[in-house]
């Protein structure tokens, strides 16, 4: 018995909605996602600014996140102050609570912590407005998803962030998807200063949505969070210090020569591609799958990233 | 800043639903899970049968599986006659897909196996009819939802698994949610025999419901399962043999004499207090999550699960 074959879900791929020529041909199996992606143009790929890319250099391995400037800009500027002084350096991950969050910061800005050792914040603020929503933008691509939300009125992607919005308020906001990366704080909305981060590594904890700022979300090296053993202390906390995952470095991608800067690429949400992926994820069908979801929601939907394409640049 | 208060999702818990005295005093915050669980009754948590009931042996701790018969009696019962057998003892947990499953079985069951090694199924059998759904039994209990479900027309708890149904058919299935355990297969529906299982460690896949069997849910362990090195190969394999965790052994409860037995208590879905957690959830506030979701999603749910209390059992 081939097991592998199992559950690949993202390999369930199709594109019977967008392509109606496709749809006279239901009993087909549905296209691969690689499939897919590999008839994508290089103009659906965009390039992060490295001005919003992080890295967090971990003993088995890089985490790269990427900033949402235009959601969370004060968050931003923050985090970017925090990285350029080498905050994170040999701070740590310091709880992975099961089906819930990884968070890293600095292990003595806690209750077990010593106060006396906390490591100040440099040039960053230690407090910030708690940006939780924005006005919706109209100038700003908006990617509807089809089947509803029964968190908001509406959800989709916005500049290639899960996100959902509400018409009747005019807002908008960053939604708590897996590998969402938000702000720790104290009870005072206004403690959020980005100098602890955390990243949802279960089920998207959407009651969380507008009660916490989130500042961007992973693009590469989730399984680098997500795979660690979890803390035995209530919340996820480590019971003994070394327990910790310690943080190498963690730099911003525009402070490293544009020749040594591990490049990536992310799938545009607003491309006919990323279309054709979310509608083989609703009603994709194969062989193993004969049952069509028909619906789909916003945090099962994976956005593909990839190393760049010889044709599409010459920075590797 | 304490940063403990961070997010501890669990704790947002209150009866604003179910308790309209409580209603009036929406300022206050609402009651913890703990402070719900501390005036739950003993007749509101129950024993699971330990036909049932699973342990799975890892160097690490112990997996504890709830079969789910009425859900799936000829897996329940294939399942069964696997672990008398003592099939999965020294086998291995094979893959790890980041936010997707977790899977174990016989390693040379697979493409890259040694098939002459593949260990026989003993008195169990190789291929059963599917079980992806069965009728909706009006006699056991059903406690619904109040929010809607994006994939199935309801949802709910049935016998203490969270599942969906469609009354217009009259089926009924066990959904993909966060510690869900399923059977494995090839593409034949028949070919899950459920000598090899998978656990859901991400985002709800639920477009995998009523085309796999779910045979069960975790209920105790699955940090175990979730947070273990993701598997390099595509779908989450493992490079290299020596990376698989070995399971030491998988019992039946049943089998173990009940001094001996490990026994815990599940909190009932169809009691109070259950109902007031899922409200709790739903409508929960307090100085850190100000804003309430008002609703909540199926997956989103813990089922709590402790040791007998001295009171409720004289077995501990």
């Amino acid at each position: 018995m081939l097991r592998r074959h199992l559950i690949n879900a993202f390999a369930l791929t199709s594109a019977l909605l967008t392509l109606p020529a496709i749809a006279a041909e239901q009993g087909k199996p549905t296209p691969t996602a690689k499939e897919l992606l590999a008839k994508s143009t290089a103009a659906e790929w965009r390039t992060p600014d490295p001005e919003n890319l992080i890295y967090m250099q971990l003993p088995q391995g890089r985490v790269v996140i990427e900033l949402a400037p235009d959601f969370t800009p004060l968050h931003a500027a923050n985090i970017r102050a925090l990285v350029r002084g080498h905050y994170f350096d040999k701070l740590a991950i310091i709880r992975v609570q099961d089906n819930f969050v990884t968070q890293w910061g600095d292990p003595n800005d806690d209750e077990s912590g010593d106060k006396s050792k906390i490591r100040p914040l440099g040039k960053a603020h230690k407090t910030l407005p708690p940006e939780y929503t924005r006005a919706i933008d109209a100038k700003l691509p908006w990617t509807p998803l089809p089947d509803g939300d029964m968190y908001a009125p509406e959800v989709g992607f916005s500049e290639g962030f899960p996100a959902a919005r509400d018409p009747a308020t005019g807002r908008e906001w960053l939604t708590h998807c897996y590998g969402a990366v938000g702000v720790a704080r104290d009870v005072d909305p206004q403690t959020g200063s980005g100098s602890s981060l955390y990243a949802v590594i279960g089920q998207a904890p959407r009651r969380l949505d507008r009660n916490l700022a989130v500042a961007g979300r992973v693009l590469e090296g989730m399984p680098l969070l997500s795979g660690l053993p979890r803390g035995a202390e209530p919340m996820g906390f480590y019971t003994k210090p070394a327990q910790r995952v310690t943080i190498e470095s963690v730099r911003l991608a525009a402070d490293i020569p544009a020749k040594d800067r591990p490049a990536l690429e992310v799938l545009r949400t607003d491309s006919p591609t990323f279309a054709a992926l979310v509608d083989a994820k609703r009603n994709g069908h194969n062989a193993f799958y004969t049952l069509p979801a028909g619906k789909i929601d916003l945090c099962s939907i994976d956005i593909p990233v990839r190393e760049p394409q010889p044709a599409a640049t010459t920075s590797h």
